[in-house]
């Protein structure tokens, strides 16, 4: 198995994407293949006693930025470090991708290489959410923004599956994020999605609600990704204000004392944590990781990806749209 | 003045509204009506000495549900003390309605019997965020679940006008609540609107993330209503989420020292402290207030109506929506 990184992608990159796939080589023996400017990159490794670690670097002479437009990834920037990541794959020469650069294009890349798995209209990125039962799956959470009722059945299916079969939930709740637990509540594409949800096989426990999630009031959290993505950033914001006003309510004095605690809230708040999020419905392994991704982030993603492959992520999709029935 | 209150509305009505309704009497000397069942009404008065306050009962026999939908509501709840509480409003024996009850039902009725601002096709609920620097205004916050590119474009000039005119902020800084910071981001609604707020005179700063709002990165976040409530319910969530954790990483004997610390982050977070949410557009005041209002949300509820009253906001909305341009 090995893994291909963009190594130009993401905010703080090719530095940190270098020195994450270092860490996931030498602490967990990940082989992973680092694309990208082949100078550059090196310059980057020389930092760092590689010797003997399963690192690979392969050139690409393009950068996709992160106001590029999907189809412009695809059609001009062949030679990129992104689409030639998306080849390695689909060629068979790594196993699974990883980028921390533009989302959407990365989702575009990856579709058009690895393909959809039947049944599917369009991939989600599902994410993962800290819950004060343990974690939830949310999807999609940014990739497609304006999405069709067919669009979320399918994400019901995809991340229900991947909660039994990766994440080891039996028969995991499924909840439609909406504004109110009735279901006539919430917008246009809610409420038919509602409709639709309790007519398929699926354990659908109804509308979830923002707060609910972080209650975990279900598994996995079924939304459009204009929705997900507020949900993720929203999140992201008021764990860093209450960190923020709680760090300046402490006396100086004892800040030894809250130390501990706080350190408890920010690993379960962090990101990097959970190693970046899987593109589910392609037909390979992809996780794309947050932009502002650090090395600890990049290597978690390595990981993660690792994980994915190891437990056939993609057959069990397959499986599942094969034989659950969520059309009319 | 005189402010109605629906008594009937809410999760914890008609005792925690009689409650708070009685504490805006005695400890700020708001002259209220409670609207709904007189004698449920008399029953919840009796436990207090209202002995002199400014407290009157106007008797309504009918009240709107949770799930009641808003036509029901107006159609065949015309006694309600919903309806009630506006018709007060209309006939000017009250100058402005509170009402923790059903929040689509209680806009529909404000909307038909208060009437809308000339210049505002649908009007809309503001909320309050706080943010490190502050405190933000997001509106729309979940009257308007589906949105038109124009009912953004006139929730900009009421959420503009309102931190001018009412926060005292001088050229409110208005964002549009996206999924990037880039203008080729976000939705189809969230693009075609970003480019109208462009060639308005209003000082629109453009996109803004989840994450920013906490940040204070504008004074007025501009969604429609589905958008808006998930950013507040997660926000609710997350907060939740967080002091629990807090909570039970502290060690047991440490936990006096924490509690100044966590209380100021609770109140910071508590939507009680903000008081209710107007409904801004409508021909008159109306705060509606969170479902799960405790007295001490319904006491901060009628204060902000009898801010508003005196603070002239209708007035200054009129006159914003006649002299600011932002049709085509």
């Amino acid at each position: 198995m090995k893994i291909a990184i963009d190594a130009m992608g993401g905010d703080y990159a090719p530095a940190e994407v270098v020195k994450g796939a270092v860490e996931a080589a030498g602490q967990c023996g990940i082989p992973v293949i680092l694309v990208g400017d082949q100078e550059i990159i090196e310059q980057e490794l020389a930092k760092y006693d590689t010797d003997g670690l399963p690192i690979e670097v392969k050139h690409a002479s393009q950068v996709v930025e992160m106001d590029d437009h999907p189809a412009n990834a695809i059609r001009r920037k062949t030679d990129s470090s992104l689409v030639i990541s998306a080849k390695l794959v689909k060629d068979g020469e790594a196993q699974a991708m990883v980028s921390a650069g533009n989302s959407g294009a990365t989702m575009a890349v990856a579709t058009l290489k690895l393909g959809r798995i039947p049944g599917i209209d369009r991939p989600a990125i599902a994410s993962f959410l800290p819950t004060s039962k343990g974690m939830a799956v949310m999807l999609d959470a940014g990739a497609n923004v304006d999405c069709s009722v067919d669009n979320l059945l399918q994400f019901a299916v995809i991340g229900s599956e991947y909660a039994e079969h990766v994440l080891g939930i039996e028969t995991p709740r499924v909840g439609l994020l909406s504004i109110g637990e009735e279901e006539t509540k919430g917008d246009e594409l809610t409420k038919a999605t509602n409709a639709r949800l309790k007519e398929t096989d699926l354990n659908f426990i109804g509308n979830v609600e923002g707060k609910d999630i972080f209650r975990g009031a279900s598994d996995v959290v079924i939304c459009d990704g204009f929705a997900g993505n507020i949900v993720l950033k929203v999140a992201e914001g008021v764990g860093e204000f209450v960190l923020g006003t709680i760090k300046s309510a402490i006396d100086p004095s004892q800040i030894e004392l809250f130390k501990p605690v706080l350190s408890k809230v920010m690993a379960k708040l962090d990101y990097a944590e959970y190693g970046g999020a899987p593109l589910l419905g392609v037909g390979g392994v992809c996780i794309i990781c947050h932009g502002r991704s650090n090395a600890r982030a990049i290597r978690n993603a390595i990981k993660a990806a690792s994980t994915a492959v190891e437990n056939n992520v993609v057959s069990y999709i397959s499986m599942a749209l094969r034989n659950r029935s969520i059309n009319k």
